[in-house]
């Protein structure tokens, strides 16, 4: 990398987030050089201004500037029924089809006990802090193998508690073609068929 | 984006890099905020130092620490050959060669009309003011319409300067199956064919 140590640590730390490889790194380090000033100054910025003001969520976990998230804060949104989901991604994902009204529960992870990921470390202990008054929990993981396995996790512990727990549907993605769907996604949908 | 200015600004913040669009800056951003506090303090580290740090060389606009840069200040190597690259990283794919031994000029750019970068926005007056004593430039632009160009002018401005300007070969890449060549690429190996 010539003589230029900064370069080199600007590509290492480029390198260390997810999907950039060494030379995707590289590619950006030399942008930033090669770019406006202010490139490089926003992002630094935005990256020490996120770090420094935005925090968890005290009741649900959310990244939020204040304390509670406006989720939690907001009086209009039913506390009876919590949706919980992996990441703030999901979360927006969930808020963005306008149908739900409840809080949420955000567990920044899902179990994978393969890759050293246990009940204690996704915020499980939070949500079962939180079921006085909760009628239902909609468990919206991912529908992967480590998803369902933290669904029946929340299930095996929260319905004893007198607790609905309830899968979001997986099937046959709306708009797609048949013929493209995977053989598990069909088998899925043909399980969790509905009478018209 | 919730209430997380914070967040939306790193979004935009990283959406601004080269291949990098809306879904994947805000991976990235939700990445960094669950990422160890250090991942996103190291990086916003090297940003700032590396604009703080790195900087042209005035001989070959080489990005450095020192200047005039290594290869520059490096006397074995010979001063009467140039090596011209539209970037860094160019400038590195040639060295890890090993068999260059002259100097480099670095273009940070190419010749593109059409996207308003002409002889101006490339160092192309730098490099012909360091021509005295220069025997051969090679020039080492990407073999594509806008390299190409670059190379033309090069040997435009410098042929009649008594410079030799040669051009570095295009053809099939070594270890490649030809019935993967592109035409393009296959014409080229054709027209530049050698005696054995």
């Amino acid at each position: 990398m010539a003589e230029a140590d900064p370069i080199r640590r600007l590509i290492h730390a480029f390198s260390r987030l997810p999907g950039i490889g060494e030379k995707s790194a590289a590619r950006l380090a030399f942008f930033v050089l090669d770019a406006e000033p202010h490139v490089a100054s926003e992002l630094a910025a935005a990256l020490t201004e996120v770090r420094a003001r935005i925090r968890k969520c005290s009741l649900c976990q959310n990244l939020t500037e204040q304390d509670p998230c406006r989720f939690c804060a907001d009086g209009r949104r039913d506390a009876g029924l919590i949706c919980v989901v992996e990441n703030v991604q999901g979360l927006l994902a969930i808020e963005r089809t306008g149908e739900f009204r409840g809080r949420y529960h955000v567990l920044h992870g899902r179990l994978s006990p393969l890759d050293g990921v246990g009940p204690d470390q996704i915020h499980i202990r939070e949500l079962l802090g939180r079921l006085a008054g909760v009628t239902e929990i909609i468990v919206a993981t991912s529908p992967s193998v480590e998803g369902e396995a933290t669904a029946l996790y929340i299930q095996r512990l929260a319905g004893p508690l007198g607790v609905r727990v309830t899968r979001i549907a997986s099937g046959v993605p709306i708009g797609s073609e048949l013929e493209y769907a995977d053989q598990v996604t069909l088998s899925r949908a043909l399980a969790g068929r509905r009478d018209l």
